[in-house]
């Protein structure tokens, strides 16, 4: 691993962070909601004239440029934004470290001598240095959400399927989303709102759930900071705040190792060609991942993808439209990034079973930096129902409280 | 200087942060917009029925219980607010360390080892650490502002004589003020409604200014943030960031001076008296800046008085009403509990230059925690205008951005 790289100075971009950031890509129109915001976009994304990298050289070498930016980045630069850059990402996006042996481990700004967490570690850096005011990036397993909890930021898993994925290079298809990551909630919602297909505002959030056996998965530091956080939102929103059995703790087991199953079956399909291609690409705990998909039978994931069908249904009913389940978004605070790899192997195993119930389930996740353990951000994770990302994200972000007008 | 405390256990009250928390002292109505908010009221404020200890022994030994809630008091527990109990503070309110020597140092939970900073020591860690959800606290110099900086706080020191003085333990009533320290930026906004007196709502801040010189008294590893900081800001509110020649710069050391030669003649002026009777009751830096206010002459206080005369009118001209001029709260982030006094009085000293120019003038401040030194947390300071309050706090708090609305 990787030893975290020092700041760089302002004036050349750091390549842990950045991997292309010479001027901005494209300038911004000047006009629309994110008129002049800067845009770190992860590389897995298509940009007019761009190669996309990947997080891997091998797999850089062999890119053409582009003709075309992909649907998710073209939306947001038809919304104003500026595009400052091409951000670092995780070997393939299959890791949520941001250690990337072959650019360097980006520097926590929030968590110095930490790691960023990943996969989407480069727009995470850029944004939490000041460097761009939004990062546009994915989550397939959380790699949103846990660079947004280890960096202190806003970030956004939407719903599966509500942002457009044309032009993004998949891992695992059934749990890939485009999603954001940024300093300010407004700017954040703003984004989304350029993302989301034009529709009905959903019904707002007037449930609000703590599932008390699946916060025991996070660390006891975490848990004193997250249920003040909680007081804080409920008192916020006039919401009370609803003990909730959703019976997820008792199957989270299972269902965990159903997603790991489908999603390195996926990743395999995807990728596998390549990765045979190119023995010794790949880092070996990236490379082991991939290997785990090639293994997997196809009655093996036919099982995988049952548990996953009633997993949802299981979700669906417990977490309907109107309801925001709050969790610890990540076990703990960010991992030193000097830590010895079976340290980083259990904190990735811990911070999973938080993260992939919305990735199993599709369901949309919005991180906000509420906790602090020690001086170290962590993130509070609401989860709701399928399709109700404005609703959820105005309940996150949004300061207005109608009980306090 | 004592050991900063540990923080204690959940259930008993830490004596470093509550000298009075056995239970609620008055119970929430369950009405109002501050229904069921815990109030933690700093020990310079009448309760009705309890001592005001003033963060000393010796005053709380000759104290006797008042018969009546101070007015601050009486509106948020109107509002519904709960009072949980009675925060400690620097002694007599004249230091910005929350170092106190007979009730110890109250742990900062967003900075582990550091000072609170005070002198709302005891409000500012209840919050902090999830025991209160609102602190009443007073700003003289900057006693709310500095530990709301230290501890990622929302902070706000109201316009002179804009919430009521009634109860309230004077140090120097020409500028001490009650305003509120909260985690919840909606929070703050709504219990400063219930402080203020009702009114027409001020017209909206519309120019966002910063004055470079001003900045540069700040840490280096400050500057960087508040920029981000303030980019981030514009984005949210749509106004542009206008570089401002406030003129505050250079004659800064000379209105520094009289705004000290003025507190501690009129905070001797208050305490003398007590102080002359109580030889060695004071904790040595303390009673050193008492001291000083007895050694002011008529004729020093009157002229020291013209230059605040002539600072205020040059500060009123530069900051009309609709304006906000951005500054970091502090130098820097909290200093380490066990620095040497050299290294506490040098940290002072800068920051009272930032903080001093709301104070002189009588203007509103509101802080907010956002930027961040290594992980340290480091306030935003908005100043507006005498009398914007309302206006100042919805720019800093609402996260209503009409440009992108």
């Amino acid at each position: 691993m990787s030893a975290v790289s020092a700041p760089a100075p302002d004036d050349r971009p750091d390549p842990a962070v950045w991997r292309v950031a010479d001027g901005p890509l494209v300038a911004s129109t000047g006009q629309g909601p994110l008129a002049h915001v800067r845009l770190a976009v992860k590389d897995l994304f298509a940009v007019a004239g761009q190669r996309v990298g990947a997080g891997n050289p091998a797999w850089l070498a062999e890119a053409r440029p582009k003709t075309a930016h992909a649907d998710a980045v073209r939306r947001l630069l038809d919304a104003g934004a500026e595009l400052t850059g091409i951000a670092q990402t995780d070997e393939l996006a299959f890791s949520l470290a941001g250690t990337n042996p072959h650019y360097g481990t980006p520097a926590n700004p929030a968590a110095p001598g930490r790691i960023t967490g990943g996969s989407s570690s480069g727009p995470a850096a850029a944004v939490a240095r000041g460097w761009a005011d939004l990062g546009l990036a994915t989550d397939t397993a959380g790699s949103i959400r846990v660079p947004a909890s280890y960096c202190g930021l806003y970030g956004w898993r939407p719903t599966h399927g509500a942002t457009p994925d044309g032009g993004l290079l998949a891992l695992a298809p059934s749990f890939d989303t485009a999603g954001l990551l940024a300093h300010d909630p407004v700017l954040l919602r703003t984004a989304a709102e350029a993302l989301l297909t034009p529709g009905d505002t959903t019904a707002p959030i007037t449930r609000c759930m703590v599932d008390e056996e699946l916060v025991s998965l996070a660390a006891p530091e975490v848990r004193a900071s997250f249920e003040a956080a909680c007081r804080a939102l409920t008192l916020r929103t006039a919401l009370p705040l609803a003990p909730a059995r959703t019976g997820a703790a008792e199957h989270l087991e299972e269902w965990f190792a159903a997603f790991r199953t489908v999603q390195a079956a996926e990743a395999w399909e995807r990728h596998g060609a390549w990765i045979t291609r190119h023995p010794g690409a790949l880092a070996p705990d990236v490379a082991a991942r991939f290997e785990n998909g090639r293994r997997v039978s196809a009655a093996e994931r036919a099982r995988a993808e049952q548990v996953l069908s009633d997993a949802r249904k299981a979700l669906d009913a417990v977490l309907p439209p109107g309801t925001a389940l709050l969790l610890p978004a990540t076990s703990g605070p960010a991992p030193l990034a000097d830590a010895p790899p079976e340290e980083v192997e259990a904190v990735r195993a811990a911070t999973l079973r938080l993260t992939c119930l919305a990735s199993l389930a599709g369901l949309p996740a919005v991180v906000a930096p509420l906790l602090r353990v020690r001086s170290l951000p962590v993130g509070l994770c609401a989860l709701g129902a399928r399709g109700t990302d404005r609703a959820l994200l105005d309940f996150v972000t949004d300061s207005r409280n109608p009980a306090h007008a």
